[in-house]
């Protein structure tokens, strides 16, 4: 189960993905495998959830790295290069690297 | 806690907020108090998280809502308004509506 808490210790990248609505099943499935066969036995790997908006025409990643020294290890890594360029072939990214300021939910 | 979890019911809203660096922690500050003084008391409010990109231009809030109808009737919700003006004033903002079509973690 993944987790959004305040002050733990780990990097998470928001990315935002445009895609036509007749490529965004394809790009959650490549997504999917992509963390399923490489993302997820890398160091620091921590969690990725695979969003489908409901227009159609974005996919969001939300994803939780140990740190930004392991995030960084991903991109460089061989094994996932070809899973960033066949993804770059049928969509645009924007990769948003941040941290958790505050996090409510309606229990507290 | 917040927790990101496939097949549950939920609406997810990822909302991206453009902003200048000098000005991200007062919207993080205005997101953090539009959901305790206002959103956490609307009908279907489930969660709000926010982030800020370690770069000074984005904020990231990732909100989870019982239904797109909860969702709806807060964005019609005059107490909502005020909320929403002020931000719209220093930020730009997208936001996606979403579902969770897979979430991995490393312990799978």
């Amino acid at each position: 189960m993944v987790t959004i808490r305040k002050g733990r210790d780990v990097l998470t990248l928001v990315n935002v993905f445009s895609v036509r609505p007749e490529n965004q099943q394809k790009l959650v499935d490549m997504l999917v495998e992509a963390t399923d066969k490489t993302m997820k036995k890398l160091p620091g790997f921590l969690s990725a959830s695979i969003h489908r908006s409901l227009d159609g025409t974005r996919v969001v990643n939300y994803a939780q790295w140990r740190s930004k020294t392991d995030f960084d290890a991903m991109r460089q890594n061989p094994a996932a290069q070809p899973h960033m360029a066949a993804v770059a072939a049928i969509a645009t990214f924007d990769p948003i690297l941040c941290e958790v300021s505050e996090s409510v939910s309606r229990d507290e």
